[in-house]
C-alpha cells in the first residue's frame, strides 16, 4: 500500500513517527510539499493524509482520506472522490486548544476596547480615554456547537466566573462538558436575550446557514457581543452590520467568512465594533495542533489496519 | 464627622448605599467630581473615599483615607499626610478580575500575533501569513507577585493547561491558589531560565525597583514573554528593549511605565514585538471592580466604626 503526505509544517519528528508506524503495516510514505510535487509513482496512492483534493477526485485507489482540517463541508458534494467508497476522516479535535485561545482572545479584546487602545499607540497617542469595560465575569454565555471547539471554550470560560453558559446543540446533550443548561437547537431563540457573548463553533451543514439571522440578532441582549469560528455561512452579514452599526450589539469577531479572502467589496471590512481575523483561530502552526493531527492520523492507521472503526470518521449522513 | 468621596464614575446605587451606610454613622456624606470641587464647609474632613491626595496633604483633621486604587507607593513620602496618625486603606482586591482578563488578553494577542494580523486588516489587506503560533497550553508560567491580581490570574491560567504556575513573593508562601511551586523573590534566578511566560503583578517599593534587571532579562528562556501590569520601576526598559529587538524574548506587554504618559522620545514607542497599552488594565469602568471597590471601603467603615482592624489597611513597612 502507499501512503500520501500533503500536510505542511510537519516536523522530523512527525515524519519519523509517521514513516515508523506505515513500517509497521508494510506500507510506502511519500511526503510531498503539495499536489503539483507527486512523484508519479504515488499519484495513486491508497490514502492520503494531507491537502489532497484534487488527487482524491481523480484517484480510484484511494481507500482512506485523512484530512489534517476539521470543516468538511467543501467535500460533502458528489464526485469529490473518484472512489465513492473512500472513508474520510478528519482532524476534528485537533484544534480545539488554538480555537478556544482564540475565542478567548478576541472575546476580551472586544470587552476592553484593545484594538482601540493599540491603534492609538500606533499612532504615537497615548490614548488614555476610560472607555466602559464589559467582563467575561458574571456574563452570560450561549456556545452554540458544543464539539471539541465549544467544550474546550467553556472550560477555559468557566474559570473566569460567567454568571453561566449555556450549551446549544443538534442533540441538546454534551457528554464531555458539564454545561449550566443544555438546549436543542431548535430551542435557540429562548435563550438569545438571555444572552450576552454567543460563540458559534457549528460545522456548515445545511443546518447550519443563516441560522443567525436578523431576527435572532436583533433579539439578542442590548450590547451583546458574538464570536463566529465555524462557518461564514451561519450568520446574516447585512444584519449583523445592521446590529453593529446601531450599537444593539457591543462588538463582533469574524474569523470565517461566506468568501475568503473577504472580498474587497464586503461592507463587513469598514464595519464599526467588529474585529476580523483572517482564518487564523486553529491552523497548523501551533505545536500541539500539529502534534495532535498528527497523533490522531496515527491512531486511525492502527484502527484502518486492525479493521476497526476509524475514531475520527466523517459521518457523511450529518456533514461532520 | 465628615466624610468626602472623591471617586469617579460612581453610579446612583453606590451613592446610596453610601450614603445608608454614612448615614447609620450619624456622619455627613458630601460627593465632588474632583478636588476643585470641594465645598468650602468640607475642606477639613475626617474621612476621604477617592482621589483626594492634595487635600490629605493639608487637612489635620483627616483620620482615615480610602484610595480607590491599589499601587500606594507615591504615598509612601514623607509630608503626603497632614496627620500623621492617618489611616491609609487602599483598594488592592478590587482590580484582580479585571487585570487578570488583561493580561489573558495580551498574552493570547502576543503568542497569537493578533495585533500583526489586525494591523493587515485595518490596511484592508487580509494579511493571511501563518507566523509560529505559541499557547498558554503546555506553557512555564511564572507569576512574580502573588496578591490578588496574581491568584486571581493563575486560576484563569490554570484552565488553559498550562505545564505548570510557580509563584514568586517575597514570603514565599500564598494562602490563596495552590501554586505547582512557590518560591521566595531570592529564588526568582532559578526559575527565569524554565519560564515561558513572566507574569508581573508587583508593588512599587524600593526591594521591587530593577528587580527585572539586564541580567534576569538574558536568562530567561529562548522566545518567552513578559506581561507587566505591576510598576514600570520593576523592569531595565533598555535590556528589555534589546531583548526583544535581538528576538531573545518573543514578546513583552507592558500597561505601567516609570513615567506615564509615557514619554513621546522613549524607546519603549517602536520596540518591536512590544505591546503598550495606556495603563488601562484596572480601572473603575468594568461594573464587576466598581462594585467591588464600593463594597470594601462600605466593610472597612463598618470596621472604623466599630474600632476593629481596617481590613484594607496599607501596611507602611512594607508598602502595600
Amino acid at each position: 500500500m502507499k501512503l500520501l503526505v500533503l500536510t505542511p509544517s510537519l516536523k522530523d519528528r512527525h515524519r519519523e513517527a509517521i514513516i515508523e508506524k506505515a513500517g509497521s503495516y508494510d506500507v510506502e510514505v511519500c511526503f510531498a510539499a503539495s499536489e503539483d510535487e507527486i512523484p508519479s509513482d504515488f499519484s495513486e496512492p491508497d490514502i492520503i493524509y494531507g491537502f489532497g483534493v484534487k488527487t482524491a477526485q481523480n484517484c480510484r485507489t484511494l481507500k482512506w482520506m485523512c484530512v489534517p482540517w476539521a470543516g468538511v463541508d467543501s467535500l460533502m458534494k458528489p464526485g469529490v472522490f473518484a472512489n465513492d467508497e473512500c472513508v474520510l476522516t478528519n482532524s476534528s479535535g485537533a484544534y480545539g486548544v488554538s480555537i478556544a485561545e482564540h475565542i478567548i482572545a478576541v472575546t476580551l479584546m472586544m470587552m476592553r476596547h484593545l484594538t482601540t487602545y493599540h491603534e492609538e499607540i500606533l499612532k504615537g497617542n497615548w490614548g488614555w480615554e476610560r472607555y466602559h469595560q464589559d467582563s467575561i465575569k458574571d456574563s452570560r454565555i450561549t456556545v452554540l456547537g458544543t464539539g471539541d471547539i465549544g467544550c474546550t471554550f467553556a472550560t477555559r470560560a468557566r474559570s473566569f466566573e460567567p454568571a453561566g453558559i449555556v450549551g446549544v446543540s443538534r442533540s441538546g446533550v454534551c457528554e464531555r462538558f458539564d454545561f449550566d443548561k443544555m438546549l436543542k437547537t431548535d430551542d435557540l431563540d429562548s435563550v438569545l436575550p438571555d444572552t450576552d457573548l454567543l460563540v458559534m463553533s457549528l460545522p456548515g451543514t445545511d443546518e447550519t446557514v443563516n441560522i443567525l439571522n436578523r431576527e435572532r440578532i436583533m433579539s439578542m441582549s442590548q450590547g451583546a457581543y458574538i464570536v463566529n469560528v465555524g462557518r461564514g455561512s451561519a450568520i446574516d452579514d447585512d444584519a449583523l452590520c445592521d446590529a453593529l452599526e446601531s450599537g444593539h450589539l457591543g462588538g463582533a469577531s469574524l474569523d470565517v467568512f461566506k468568501t475568503e479572502p473577504l472580498p474587497e467589496e464586503s461592507r463587513l471590512w469598514k464595519t464599526k465594533n467588529l474585529l476580523i481575523t483572517p482564518h487564523v483561530a486553529g491552523n497548523l502552526t501551533l505545536d500541539h495542533t500539529l502534534n495532535k493531527n498528527v497523533d490522531m492520523f496515527l491512531e486511525d492507521m492502527d484502527n484502518f489496519f486492525n479493521d476497526r472503526p476509524l475514531k475520527n470518521k466523517v459521518d457523511r449522513s450529518r456533514g461532520y
